[in-house]
């Protein structure tokens, strides 16, 4: 058994090759640049801890973690095209610094090699492995589909905010735990309950993402506190504090979005407090905490293999001390 | 043994169902729409003739069929975006009516749709399938960052353009023609004569294509006639002519597309004629088609289940009488 940090070390000493031929360059290069900016590699990791649940490290499963890892890449690539994000990780986007259009074919071929890559397993899994992933492909393109609609939403209820993130984020974290646990040779019962564990962990995990960017710590978090304030954007504590608003914060909520004032920030996290929209996120994040660990023990396989999903849990979700 | 054209209705009324789910109808009508613009159907066409070139049809060879036109639409959204084409089909564009950012994804969602339909298939052939699809599938990726490479650059050599224009289109209709081959059970030998008749086709359609753009008859050929001299699109024939031309004749030819006269497409159409660009372009036709003829004579198969094969050659190179 090894532990996260391993299992993602090694892929990511694995993954760092070129995945791609040399010419055309002005395709490829641009291509292999995002791969060479580094990342978690969680997901591919989850794909291998998923293996180990059951059983030793099937090789195929390599093939599938680095499919995983090019399908997020090219999910990144057009998705910051459409987001027109100037910057990941600190560097320029695929699509600033080479253009949209070779932003969208480089993408694309990305997206044909992950194909490649689950192509080269042994046929035995094929099948299933691509039915799960094909899915699970439809679901993120569903899920940026319905995060760009919900821009133009007027309201946007709870329920739906956590579709739309589900299947923008979560999905693939649980699906590449899930086809780990095919790669491994577990039953279907417990590969939905691994599945169901990642989900939840996703959405908790987004719980989180969007508490912090409103109450987190400027220096542990990395970011400026405020940006999803700042720019209007939907997200769990917005959604919420539209329901539990009193008419008089909502009219005092409409002018702040509306007329952008420089103490925009400040006040709508006033209200924010005001309306225990804080204590709700960090009760609301516990919930799929809680359920996500749920679907971890109902695993029939000995506590002591879950170690690493533990740390996943861990290293995504921070407790309160 | 079917006709081509009667191949390409049978595909063409099994195709006309929908491809998707309901919702999120934001991404999913504008991907219906696309196919519902029609279409020749040629390709998927070529998977069932290739197929019955060597047996009965496998009902496996519609998913194969139907993914490969769902790649020829995925490629023709993402491909209209970056040409900024504002029609296809006398209908708007995808981007055009849905907005860029939709497009991408809708394209996206069908190649992955394009993928599931292969794992519809019986195991045995998926892997050769597969392997023979993600090729095909990047290698039109490059010809479209080629062709997009080319608008910048100075000097174009005919090597190169063939290059492009093969993996652009050629190599979709030459593989669609090898995977029907594989899923009638030929051997390689006659699945790479039956991949190099269609590739050599498609060139030879493509040289007629820049051909007809120029001289064809403005009535039988259904589009401006001029249109690449106008938008000095790098062509078969404007390649040729720069290695032809004299010294006075280039001079002329650079003052023309620098400042586009309004008698330009007559004045580079003359200098066409006078350095034979027609006839060398006619000759050139000739070349590709017999090369395809002859690799489609190499297969070892009765002539007579040629023959939706050689209706396919009539249907696309017009012959001279």
């Amino acid at each position: 058994m090894q532990s996260f940090i391993e299992l993602s070390k090694i892929f990511a000493d694995k993954f760092s090759i070129k995945h791609f031929p040399d010419e055309p360059d002005t395709l490829y290069s641009p291509a292999q640049y995002i791969l060479q900016l580094g990342g978690k590699r969680i997901r591919p990791a989850c794909v291998l801890m998923g293996n180990e649940l059951f059983g030793e490290i099937n090789p195929d499963s390599f093939y599938v973690a680095t499919a995983i890892e090019l399908f997020h890449n090219f999910s990144l690539i057009h998705d910051d095209i459409m987001d027109k994000a100037p910057l990941r990780r600190g560097m320029q986007t695929v699509h600033t610094r080479y253009g949209e259009s070779t932003a969208i074919l480089a993408g694309d071929v990305m997206l044909v090699q992950a194909y490649e890559y689950l192509n080269k397993m042994n046929p035995e899994h094929l099948q299933s492995i691509l039915s799960l992933f094909n899915k699970t492909a439809k679901e993120v393109c569903e899920g940026q589909q319905l995060d760009m609609d919900f821009e133009t939403k007027a309201t946007v209820f709870l329920s739906e905010y956590i579709k739309m993130i589900s299947l923008k984020t979560s999905v693939l974290l649980a699906s590449s735990l899930q086809m780990g646990a095919v790669m491994g040779g577990a039953g279907i019962g417990s590969q939905e309950h691994l599945y169901n564990f990642g989900k939840n962990l996703g959405v908790a995990f987004q719980v989180q993402d969007d508490y912090l960017d409103a109450f987190g710590n400027p220096e542990k978090f990395g970011k400026q506190i405020g940006g999803d304030i700042l720019a209007n954007k939907k997200t769990f504590l917005m959604i919420h504090v539209f329901e539990k608003a009193s008419k008089n914060q909502l009219t005092e909520l409409n002018q702040l979005i509306k007329n952008n004032p420089t103490d925009k920030i400040e006040k709508v996290l006033q209200i924010f407090r005001d309306c225990k929209v804080d204590e709700w996120a960090k009760s609301l994040k516990e919930h799929y905490l809680q359920k996500a660990l749920h679907h971890l023990d109902e695993i029939a396989v000995v506590s002591s293999r879950k170690s690493s999903l533990f740390e996943l849990a861990e290293y995504l979700i921070q407790r309160e001390s």
